[in-house]
């Protein structure tokens, strides 16, 4: 926990793909015709199939998991906004930033949040862990 | 929106397997050795590997979004806690429950939790989203 | 064993898909941005997001396994070269051939090489294999 | 280049699953009965199925790109010796140390081995590298 400062960054990149959405179908079992059916879509004011908006959330639990605070932390809490939909072939930048340090309980809070290639901001939120010791 | 109601509710359950957590390291990056590493896991408070919370919490938006509000819902908002881990073979039902309707600004927020084969309280929190009109 | 004989030839031909490419990441945990972040990959040598080296490989275990020598034999080692990259969309031929055989030990080696749709040369080098008695 | 080391090691553990048997068996097209059929590995010197050599080798090569020479290194070659079976449960440590730097070729050669949670050794082999500059 010593080592956390308020400030710190980390993050992740990737480009969001038919089969992220297919394979995150198939775990979660959300089967939302604005992913899966692009005719349907098309149709919606989104005009073309979007990503499950847990995917570019998940992206944000990677950096937390692997990189800040990193492995051994222990996830206590989300809170996230959807703001912007992700779109197939979008390139997602999933970043984390340390907000808060609550030394008595042993508690870090994040900003956690995403944007695409063009910098618009996709979700945004905030994550409560208790880092490793 | 008319048709939803204080106190409708919704669910699914899954049973959590290591494919699920294979295929979810897969999408989101998340390689954390608590999900992936026996040995390292069997070290830690939880004694051996837990799935990433957010498979629990991804079976939550699939019942937001087969079921209630249903397709054509936008997901605006979303709030965890993360209360107890998830293990292999553990059997997750989501449950989901309108608590809010926000009629002049067509928001309808909804309790969202899950819960173990045990009834132990696992994930809780809340969604908020924009029902199809 | 007697049945190979040196300029036997067996191979296969698979599209790599970006679904190739998630499904590698969650089981091996290479989430090189190479091979998944396409605003990255376009700033380096490569112009764009390519597929782990060792997809292309993987086919060439598949004719090992499947075909020649076929099912029942031991690997015992493998030598590779990565000579030029396998783009998403690359139909990729994994040959192997006979190249050695040495009867006192039940050895046998193979050349493994894959090429792409055109002709270019992508992976090469040999196999030892313990052929089924 | 100029802060690699030799004796610079890196390392990651998993449990190798049933899930990611079929998974790679899906990726590769590698469909031995070995990895697959459990009646039929139960009459072989195995006595039970076995995991495809190249997911403890996909392990090595999550090492190379994601840590130890990391993003930004292009694979030139590999070679590998398989030296005992890996089951459906062992949890295997893949390990990279570098034992040549060759300045004037821009290489760096490490050691590449798993073992599992006995400390057995698995697979053993040598890895070629061009590291960021």
């Amino acid at each position: 926990m010593s080592e956390l400062k308020i400030g710190d960054e980390a993050s992740l990149s990737r480009t969001v793909t038919e089969a992220d959405i297919i394979l995150f179908s198939g775990v979660s079992g959300d089967i939302n015709p604005m992913h899966l059916d692009e005719e349907y879509a098309k149709q919606t004011i989104f005009k073309g199939r979007i990503a499950h908006g847990m995917i570019a959330c998940s992206y944000l639990t990677a950096v937390l998991a692997n990189k800040l605070p990193g492995p051994g932390s222990i996830y206590a809490g989300q809170e996230f906004k959807f703001l912007a939909p992700v779109r197939i072939g979008d390139t997602v930048t999933a970043k984390v930033e340390v907000v808060e340090i609550i030394e008595a309980k042993n508690r870090v809070k994040l900003r956690t949040y995403c944007i695409n290639q063009n910098g618009t901001l996709l979700v945004d939120g905030k994550a409560t862990l208790l880092p490793p010791k």
